[in-house]
């Protein structure tokens, strides 16, 4: 369905038909509707329980008409098109908004293609509030009919408060609209986890009151690196936030700590990014810290046997007494760890998206990106679009971001502070998977000299798989011209 | 083609038939036999350029006959199968001792079994040395052609030494063979990784000659913790090699630092572990941390971009200078270290397979995996076999390894020697993404009070994912009931 997109649409003067399997969620927006101040949204919205009615008011079986899907990964998306499947006509257009792994997207393209149907593969992020006040929008798939629905998207889209421009655009053929959406979920996921682990350091470890982090936070994500990073601002929000009612007390300590959206697969866009990191054969070490820490949590009854087995203090973010100069140099460097680890989630998921796209034919442009994610989503980091935006846009090639002479520096600049903040987490027990993994990422690309000449040689020992000699230079990504008979079969 | 395999078979007795589909292997084979020492087993070879005569040798289109196949994954095979589609019968059994991605071997099984032919999905582990000698095999698929084919293993498979007992056993139905070689082939990319670094704190870092880390190894792998830890084992022999001709030298200094096997797909089983331990959420982040520091050493000439843009300084591990009783001390600590990085591994790889037994209806026993991987095999390591087999054998129904009492009492005993190593690799700036992910792993798996209730409240903040209360104690594997309106849409 899509409550959200409905009533902002609506509010744009559209007429909009909407359909749910479930009667309940369509009783659900009735009542929203209702309640919403203006009456001719409410008159602009004709809700529908069954598909028949419904599809006779988008036109019917003769008229193009156009779709819109919010709806769960995977079959229930195959279920709607069997269901509307008698009345799809030449000229019809699906825009799929879930969160749908991109082979079923591409599988849906090519099987509707042939009757003119035109499924459009389009990521949208930034959660129900901005479902309701303009998502940020990646698109893929026929150009045609994407060029004849983009004036639309570009009125729905968040805008980029800076320069008023829409985050939305053609990002290229096929379903990279919801590979890139993947990717982005893949960097969140990265994020997510080097800001729960700065949140742990601050809270748990310098025992920093919540009400203090909140203020650290409204700083942090106002100005400098970390300015309008959306998890850091609404972090600041989360930490603030008392119940409105009974006796004060901070929403955020009420929550038990486990995270289940992938272990349910409710959420399938976090593994999928780790997935295909692996089948791609891309880097993504935060992110995957980060998606393994989730995982772990998620089943607690199991976790607590494990802790009755471990032992408690193992596993226990420990706090500590300083003063105040130190903490406010810990603070200082811990902000720009956590750029640092926000700067490798991007490197990871844009080099993912650079090698899919070289992989597929894409030929997705990395600035586009960026661009569309300015405002209106999760990873939304105002600093690091502007340092990337701009060269990513001018250089459209680029497999590894990582050359990029602006991340260079930037990396360069906060590496030391992530060191740091590594150390200390590491001293205090606290858990920084993510925050450790970003430093060992940006250690071993840089690395002029890796020890895996010696896991090369242990390979080569066991399974004679040859090697190339450091006299002969870098080499090919294939498997070298010597072997050395280390023991004879 | 498999010549070890070849030679093994004939070396007791058996009449082999051997084809390739590139002559060039064939002949290769022939001056193999010819140069060997036995002549009897020369004359039990036959070897075939060409289908027909190969066929018609195992005896042609009537007569049940057993096939060994040792293929690249993939489409090769299905080539095979497809060569010898006109001559299989009723009766014919398989054995695929390639690296298989399971579901392949899975789906040639459905195939092939009306036609009454068994197909059976056979792990293969211990590199060309062991196909030589006696590998350790683990094989799966239909309970009638197994046990006939059980007794031949049970002769070529690697014997522990202990007790004499063939390190091969019926894993169960399906493809659950291939898959537990996939999750050894993970195991073994974890301690890889865990091994590799420990050389280079040794090496680059402690500036130890290599002839004395041989020696150190040596020590390390025949008693203890570390008893015949294969990697470790083969670490001192790569060590202490000179190149047997010329001026001294080390053959391990003349290899390039790169592993290319997972980026060129010549080797499918590392990456796979990551991509199924991420599709079926259980945790692996020492097996993919070790994978993604691979990866990102594979393509050295572009990791040469980075590094100009980095900077050196920025990835290079730094040489010590300390005293005798502080090397002493951080030797003994990093013996610790490697297993405690071997035991993470091991858990990983195991709650895998446990997880996809589980799902797959395989009914995998744990302590049978044990078993096979004793000798033979690349991941073999005699006390954690100790450990871990008896118990395993007895809880069939263990999904995860970490509540087993007596994976508790190591990982307690060995965890601060892991934690202080990774201190003072940090310290030296060395390349230690296993082992800091391993540390990492234990932290959270034991925590009692993780920084995810953070995660958890930032989630439900925009994607309104709803979470459990505190007070509601562990919860399910699933959505929580409770979501709070942090921000109105």
């Amino acid at each position: 369905m899509g409550s959200g997109m409905t009533m902002l649409f609506a509010e744009n003067g559209l007429q909009v038909g909407v359909f749910d399997v479930k009667p309940q969620n369509i009783d659900n927006l009735a009542q929203n509707l209702v309640s919403g101040l203006d009456r001719s949204i409410h008159e602009r919205v004709h809700s529908f329980k069954e598909y028949t009615p419904f599809l006779e008011f988008l036109g019917g079986k003769s008229t193009p008409k156009l779709f819109v899907f919010s709806i769960p990964h995977g079959s229930p998306a195959d279920k709607v098109i069997e269901d509307i499947d008698e009345y799809l006509t030449d000229g019809d257009i699906i825009l799929d908004g879930g969160n749908e792994w991109y082979e079923n997207a591409r599988r849906r393209q090519k099987a509707l293609q042939p009757r003119g149907v035109s499924y459009l593969s389009m990521g949208v992020s930034g959660g129900y509030q901005a479902a309701r006040r303009g998502p940020s929008i990646s698109p893929s798939g026929d150009k045609k009919a994407l060029d004849s629905v983009l004036p639309l998207l570009e009125k729905f889209a968040a805008k980029d408060p800076k320069t008023g421009l829409p985050c939305v655009a053609n990002l290229g053929p096929s379903s990279c609209g919801h590979y890139v959406k993947m990717a982005h979920n893949g960097i969140e996921q990265g994020i997510l986890g080097v800001v729960n682990e700065a949140w742990e350091l601050l809270y748990k470890c310098m025992h920093i009151p919540l009400d203090e982090i909140a203020k650290t936070w409204d700083k942090w994500g106002s100005e400098g690196e970390l300015k309008r990073n959306y998890l850091v601002n609404i972090g600041a929000e989360i930490c603030g936030r008392h119940h409105p009612n009974g006796p004060p007390s901070h929403v955020v300590n009420e929550v038990q700590d486990k995270v289940v959206q992938d272990a349910d697969e409710s959420e399938g866009t976090g593994f999928w990014t780790v997935v295909e990191a692996a089948n791609r054969h891309v880097s993504a070490p935060t992110i995957a810290a980060a998606h393994f820490f989730r995982i772990a949590s998620a089943d607690r009854a199991q976790r607590m046997q494990v802790v009755e087995n471990l032992g408690q203090g193992l596993g226990a973010a420990r706090k500590q007494q300083v003063d105040d100069a130190f903490r406010t140099q810990f603070v200082e460097d811990l902000r720009l760890a956590v750029y640092c680890g926000c700067l490798a989630s991007f490197a990871q998921g844009l080099n993912l998206i650079a090698r899919a796209s070289e992989d597929e034919g894409w030929g997705v442009n990395l600035g586009t990106c960026m661009q569309i994610w300015r405002e209106g989503c999760i990873i939304r980091s105002e600093y690091i679009a502007d340092i990337l935006q701009p060269v990513l846009e001018q250089s459209g090639g680029v497999t590894n971001v990582l050359t990029l002479p602006v991340v260079g520096e930037e990396v360069r600049r906060t590496m030391p502070a992530l060191r740091r903040v590594v150390g200390l987490g590491l001293e205090w027990n606290a858990h920084i998977p993510a925050l450790s993994a970003s430093l060992e990422y940006f250690k071993y690309c840089a690395g002029k000299h890796l020890p895996s000449q010696f896991m090369e040689a242990e390979m080569d020992y066991f399974g004679a798989h040859s090697y190339d000699l450091k006299s002969e230079g870098p080499g090919e990504v294939q498997k070298g011209k010597h072997h050395f008979e280390w023991k004879p079969a």
